[in-house]
């Protein structure tokens, strides 16, 4: 009896160890940690641009890593040395932050408290360079899960599908229908509620050829990926190892030539 | 008459650039800063708990940093070199850890699946070095440019004072009832509203003697500590220099004391 009862909870926790495994929940926290993130950077150099703006207030960029490295290296007091910085950084961009520079209204600052914006702004570079990591591990992991998912519609896309679900068996149990608009449900909820128009796309929307198309060809785009992304997860989830990702991909963008070419 | 406009635009200039260099603009600016990344090492320690959950679930620390750096050294393929990091950095309360990790219902996982893990918890580790250090920045600061108010309630609670009103004019026109909810506005609100208890203390909370205290004195001394900060503040910011915090600090202890002495 005892033996039984001994054998019994070894099984369970044999269980209990595989279901922690299933590699499609790493991908479920490594894209919540990667979404953090960058979440988190933007807030930061947020704070940065505004804390710094009052040395250098001019200085407008949206490349958030050229602009920590421009803090860590630009110094009033040594203006050659500022100069060559924002040169070999900027290229042709250069001349005008130089000039902005000379003339910036900006206030000077002790050493200290420049230091410290610099260590803000080292903090950002630091955090761009985890979440590049993270994102390549990723993309690695997306195409070990779900290897047809991520041939059709990106590793990227697939990750934050799998992740928005939970699992990718969930995923794998949605219509086409579903898939289209996962990450707009706050868009699909105001359709229902008030009649406005409903969504047509969701974290899909993020694929290339969709952001990128003209407006009134995405939706019919969208419903296209959508189709073969859950053909895609099906297999993945269920096809023990099955690839079609290849012909999937194929048939998805010869429909979105149709879509596009199409007059109307 | 182009000379006299130089001469007006020069000085506008001159003034903008006084304007951008007032100190307690910068102590603002930090506040904040040191405020997100707070909030943003605790989202990532969350996250962190949860990932590294899959590998090692037993292990539960309140302590971030070292947890952190268990991550970074335990090694499930290494018990020897784990056992000998969680005796480093545990103390007394190794055996337990040691004891979990042989018996964990973790399950085992590839090498790049932890060392992912493992550059999450490094980005915390460097999170909380900056975050130690924009403190200390923080402190002197506060210490330059409201002397009186961080010698009555000390730098960190002067620091947030002033962030909270953004400037330290604008904290030294409050009245001291002003004060001492500063920073709990839901509660003020919602008082307002619903008739609920007036807040007692807002920021000012953290100080030690107040959240040490019972709670039913709590109000009383909050109410001593905000009228002696209202006299430091106003004093830091039209006194010229003038210095009475060690006054203002003798006179809060005694009241302070006599509120604590009281039978009722």
């Amino acid at each position: 009896m005892v033996k039984r009862r001994e054998k019994i909870l070894e099984e369970m926790k044999a269980k209990i160890k595989k279901s922690y495994l299933s590699r499609d929940n790493l991908l479920v926290f490594a894209d919540n940690a990667s979404s953090d993130l960058e979440k988190q950077a933007n807030i930061l150099f947020e704070r940065l641009t505004e804390w710094y703006g009052i040395y250098f207030p001019e200085l407008k960029l949206d490349d958030r890593s050229k602009y920590c490295n421009l803090v860590l290296q630009i110094d009033k007091k040594k203006m050659q040395e500022s100069k060559k910085a924002i040169q070999s950084l900027m290229g042709d961009k250069s001349s005008s932050i130089i000039s902005q520079l000379e003339h910036t209204m900006g206030s000077e600052m002790q050493e200290k408290d420049i230091e410290t914006i610099r260590m803000l702004a080292q903090q950002i570079l630091t955090l761009e360079e985890t979440m590049e990591q993270i994102e390549q591990y990723k993309e690695s992991l997306a195409k070990e899960v779900c290897p047809n998912m991520s041939e059709v519609g990106g590793p990227k896309i697939a990750a934050k599908l799998i992740a928005h679900m939970g699992s990718l068996e969930k995923l794998a149990k949605l219509p086409a229908s579903t898939i289209q608009v996962l990450g707009a449900e706050k868009a699909l909820f105001k359709h229902l509620r008030r009649k406005t128009k409903p969504p047509k796309h969701g974290i899909i929307f993020q694929h290339t050829l969709i952001h990128s198309a003209p407006k009134d060809k995405r939706g019919r785009l969208a419903r296209a990926l959508a189709s073969k992304l859950a053909i895609a997860a099906k297999v993945d989830a269920y096809g023990k190892g099955h690839f079609i990702g290849n012909e999937l991909r194929t048939d998805f963008q010869k429909r979105a030539n149709d879509i596009l070419n199409a007059k109307d």
